[in-house]
């Protein structure tokens, strides 16, 4: 294992045990509700939302406890979508990160609730004062959460997910866009809580900006590659799913060369807006390396 | 129509006004999520969670503006929970204040995400500098109603109401707290909305805090008694649900006459509350006396 992966997993196991002290106890009579909660956020997991805030917070010297608990915040907000996402309406996979989704561990009515949970848990630790002593800082970080994960975000691109995937829309333009909400936004989010929580000025986000954007859209390109080629004991989910239901893609639309070449390119390009930090952004390289070799 | 109805009614339409004007508009490919969040929200309700906000916020005189949005901002949430509560796999309902439920006009995706998005926007109308010009005030409001709408309120009582409905839990104490969870958690936030607006001390808070127990739980058997005796031309919805489905209620367990009895008992502790504010709380009293005689 390289040293960046020995890393990249030190980190995860610190957000997994801050996650577990910030989540609710499984006391009361919700308490089934609450079990399924920690399910769903605290299973096996790479954090690579979580190691994108940290990392990149700490380029601009952010706080470590508003770092680790804004990770928080976007590891419940991910793993929200994720259950949602896995229902038997949406794609109605069995499998998740290696484990049984929360509607087959537990049951489609869990599910609905767990993931509606997770995102109030989310806004609830980004307001909390123990996240960060300013609530200035606390109240735009909820905002621009709210804005990442809404219908011009996150939800939004779900949306529209859904209907490529019943091959109402084939245009690429319009695939893009939807990646760039349902993947992109929270990974923009995650760039841009650092310099919020350290007062960052307006040069050191623009930069982060654009590395998030070409990071994210690389992110998913990726993802449609492993989903036409990868095998399910890796990827720990369903795969060849894409291509079941006759959903467009970067790779159906792109090919699988033109399609890898545009991560390639993309790669690149999110490098490029880290110059402005010099030898400090080394962790995040080697994050974009990582992505573009990910095998799962 | 009686002098109170009006003014309820004007009210309401004004929170109606404000929501069309502060939700998102049907643009761009994601627009039909946006429709369908404007047919959840802005559909014909009785906005009684805002009145009870914007109501319990003007003894206090906090800010019209500030009121205004907070109570955009509930009325989101409270969307957003019918919206998922009316889902197939949670209570399977056709109808909700006389219209087809989100599922049915559309389908069971847009309405799981339908809810996901409105839950979103209500954070980003509270965390917005537009609501109020003090981020400690909006920060405060995001981490109440998240908590309010969270595994210990809203969601965790939708949970627990779910067991109760299929015949796990029959004990009158689980049930007044599911209650209190499933629909008090929202409504006391609505009260202590206007203290934080406002800068309210804690005698204050104190009073309108237990004014909202009693207050919430009056509403849910007032309910429960409508469900159990009312008929679907004026609930708009299904009724006679609960006895079919063998669920204890307030009114399985009390009986009609105990239960009518709890629910006065309730709404006078509510008013005695409300003492030292004197006439000024003439607007709190009428609605208290408006959900006793409520028939839908």
């Amino acid at each position: 294992m390289s040293t960046f992966q020995d890393y990249l997993a030190a980190l995860a196991d610190r957000v997994t045990v801050a996650l577990n002290d910030l989540l609710p106890c499984p006391t009361g009579p919700e308490k089934h509700l609450i079990s399924a909660m920690r399910y769903a956020a605290l299973g096996p997991g790479k954090r690579l939302r979580p190691y994108l805030l940290i990392e990149s917070g700490r380029l601009v010297d952010a706080d470590e406890q508003a770092l680790l608990h804004a990770a928080c915040a976007v590891e419940c907000m991910h793993a929200y979508s994720l259950v949602h996402d896995d229902l038997p309406c949406m794609d109605d996979d069995d499998l998740r990160r290696g484990r049984p989704t929360v509607h087959r561990e537990y049951d489609e009515v869990t599910a609905v609730l767990v993931g509606d949970a997770l995102q109030s848990q989310a806004f609830e630790l980004l307001a909390d004062p123990e996240t960060h002593a300013s609530s200035a800082v606390r109240a735009e970080l909820v905002l621009r959460l709210a804005r990442a994960s809404g219908p011009r975000g996150m939800v939004g691109g779900q949306m529209i997910d859904m209907a490529i995937k019943t091959g109402e829309v084939e245009d690429i333009t319009i695939i893009t866009r939807c990646q760039r909400m349902k993947t992109g936004s929270l990974i923009s989010f995650c760039v841009e809580a650092g310099p919020v929580i350290a007062g960052a000025d307006g040069d050191v986000r623009l930069a982060l900006e654009g590395f998030a954007h070409d990071l994210g859209l690389c992110y998913q390109i990726v993802d449609d590659l492993l989903d036409a080629r990868g095998d399910d004991r890796r990827t720990g989910k369903r795969i060849g799913k894409d291509a079941d239901q006759g959903k467009a893609t970067f790779v159906s639309i792109l090919g699988v060369e033109g399609a890898r070449d545009r991560a390639i390119r993309l790669a690149d390009q999110a490098k490029a807006h880290l110059d402005p930090f010099g030898d400090r952004a080394g962790g995040l390289h080697e994050v974009i390396d990582h992505i573009l070799a990910r095998q799962s």
